[in-house]
C-alpha cells in the first residue's frame, strides 16, 4: 500500500517474549515496523519506558509527539500498568472505552495507553484473553466481516466467536503448552527422535483424534503414542508429530463442534499445522491476511479518538 | 493367617523404582516379605543376580533351593531377561505357559522365571501391561470372583476387564504422568501453592470433569484451573487438587462409561483419591484386599507347576 497520509500513531503488540512496533499513517498504512525480543519477561533490567524509547523513539523524533497504543501482556499484572478486563460481549467501542493510560509516559511521546483484555465471566469456567482480541478486530477489518469463528493458534490457542461485530464468546485451549509438557516430561518423549516434521505422523495423529469418544478418552489414547511404537506401527521420527496431530485434532473437533467453518489468524508456522489438521477432518477454513495486529490496534485507536 | 505349610516359593514384584519380595508357603500364606528401593532403574551398578541374592538369599539358605517367580518391569527390555507379551484374551494358564526362564539364575536359588506381560494387539491403539495383570489375578482369587472391571491406579493407571476368569481387555490412562507434567511444566503450576491435600479442590475438579463434553474439551477446560484462580474463585492451595480431580474424574467417566461398577486394586494413597472421585460421580466401587500381587504370583506359580 502506498500512502501520502502523514504518520499518526505508534502501536506495539507487546507480549511475553517479544514486541512488534508499528508506525502507522492516518489512513492505517504501515509506514515502518520492527520486532525485538524484548517481551515483558525478557527486559534484562531495562524499564518499560527505556524499551519503548529504544524501539519507537526515532519515530517521534522524526514525526513529533505521536500517540502510542499498546496491546498484549504489557497490560497484565507483570506488565507496565495493569489494564482491566472488559466483560464479553464486547466490541471495538468497549475496548476503546476501557483504555488504561500509562501515567509516566516518556517524553517526547504523546499519550501512551494500553488496550484492556477481555473476561468471559462464567462462574464454572471463566476465561481471559489479552492481545488476541485486538488481532480478531483487525482480521474482521481486513476481511470486511462482522461475524465468524476465529482461532489464534499458540501455546494457548484462543478461539473467538464474533457476532454483529462484537466478541460474544472465546475459549482457551492449552494445546501447545500440553504438547511441550507431554513431550518433554512424560514417558512419551522417550521414544521421540528427529527434528524433521513428519506430515504422515501428524496426519495419523489427527485421524486418531477423530476416533476419540468422550472427554476422558484423550488420557487413554495418549499411551498409544508409545504402544504404536513398541509394536512397530509408528516410527520414532513420526511420534512427536503424531502426538501434535492427536492434540490439535482433538482441539479442532471440540472448538468447531466437528463442523463449523473457521478463520485462522496470525502465527504462520502453527497456522499451517492447524490448516492441515482441518483438511484431514474435512473442516472448512480460511486464512486472515497478515497484519491483523496493527490493523486491530488502528481500529481501537480510531474508536478511542486517538487519531 | 497362621500356617503350618512349609516355605515353597519366592516371588518378587520388581518394578521400575522398587521391589517387593515375598516368601510364600505351599498354601499361599506369606511367611516373610520386604521392600527395597532397588527397582530396575535404581540398581546403582549392582547386577540383577546380586540384588536377588541380597533380598532373598537368606530365605534359600534357611529353606533350600526354592523356585523364584518375578513379575513386573523386570521382564521389560530394560530388565533382567525380556519376557514376551501374551495376547489377550488371556487367563492364568496363558501366563503360566508363557513364563520366561532366567538362564543365569544365581546359586543356591531354584529355577528363576519371569511372568510375561499382556498385549492387546489393536492396530490403531494397541496396549501393553506388565505386572498389574498378575495383581488382577490375585485380586480375583482373594475376592473369589471371575468377572469384573478392575483399576490399578498409578502414574499410568491400568483398567482391566475380566470375563470368565480371563483378561479380555485393558486400557492405560496416563493420568498421573499427565498431572505431574502439567503441574510441573505448564502455566498451571505457577498458581499452585501448598502441599496439603485439598479435599474441596479435588471435589470441585471432579465435578468440573462431569461437565465435560467431547474428547477435546479437556484441553479447553484445563485453562480454567488458572482463570478460576485469577477471578478469585479457586484458592492457590486448592488448585493442584482441582487439576487432579479434573483428570481423575475424566478418566473414571471414560473407563466406566459413566456407570459401570469397578474394583480398586493396590496403591492405597491413590486408591483413596479414586474412591473419593467415584463417590462424587456416583459410581459404585469396591476395594480389593491388600496382597493382590503375591496372591497373583502364587496363582501363576501353581498354574505353571512350580509348586
Amino acid at each position: 500500500m502506498t500512502t501520502t497520509a502523514p504518520a499518526a500513531l505508534i502501536t506495539l503488540d507487546w507480549g511475553t517474549t517479544a514486541l512488534r512496533a508499528y508506525l502507522q499513517a492516518a489512513d492505517g498504512a504501515i509506514l515502518d515496523s520492527h520486532t525485538a525480543m524484548q517481551g515483558i519477561m525478557s527486559l534484562d533490567g531495562a524499564s518499560f519506558a527505556d524499551v519503548l524509547t529504544a524501539n519507537a523513539g526515532g519515530w517521534v523524533h522524526a514525526h513529533g509527539p505521536l500517540p502510542v497504543l499498546l496491546s498484549g501482556m504489557i497490560g497484565s499484572r507483570q506488565g507496565w500498568v495493569e489494564a482491566r478486563y472488559v466483560p464479553t460481549p464486547a466490541g471495538l467501542a468497549d475496548l476503546a472505552a476501557g483504555l488504561t493510560p500509562v501515567p509516566d509516559a516518556p517524553k517526547p511521546f504523546g499519550p501512551v495507553a494500553i488496550v484492556p483484555g477481555l473476561l468471559r465471566d462464567d462462574a464454572d469456567a471463566p476465561d481471559v484473553i489479552r492481545g488476541e482480541e485486538v488481532e480478531v478486530f483487525g482480521a474482521l477489518h481486513r476481511l470486511q466481516r462482522t461475524d465468524g469463528l476465529f482461532v489464534l493458534p499458540g501455546t494457548h490457542s484462543k478461539w473467538v466467536r464474533v457476532e454483529a461485530g462484537r466478541i460474544t464468546h472465546f475459549s482457551t485451549y492449552m494445546t501447545g503448552d500440553v504438547f511441550a509438557a507431554l513431550k518433554g516430561h512424560t514417558i512419551l518423549g522417550r521414544m521421540m527422535q528427529g527434528e524433521a516434521h513428519s506430515a504422515e505422523g501428524f496426519r495419523r495423529g489427527v485421524l486418531a483424534a477423530r476416533g476419540l469418544k468422550g472427554p476422558g478418552s484423550l488420557l487413554g489414547r495418549l499411551f498409544s503414542v508409545r504402544t504404536l511404537g513398541l509394536t512397530g506401527r509408528l516410527g520414532e521420527e513420526d511420534s512427536a508429530d503424531f502426538l501434535s496431530g492427536l492434540l490439535i485434532g482433538a482441539e479442532l473437533s471440540d472448538a468447531t463442534h466437528g463442523r463449523e467453518p473457521f478463520t485462522l489468524v496470525a502465527n504462520p508456522g502453527l497456522t499451517e499445522r492447524y490448516a492441515a489438521a482441518a483438511d484431514v477432518l474435512g473442516l472448512a477454513h480460511t486464512q486472515a491476511p497478515a497484519g491483523s495486529a496493527p490493523a486491530g490496534q488502528f481500529a481501537v485507536a480510531r474508536a478511542a479518538g486517538l487519531i
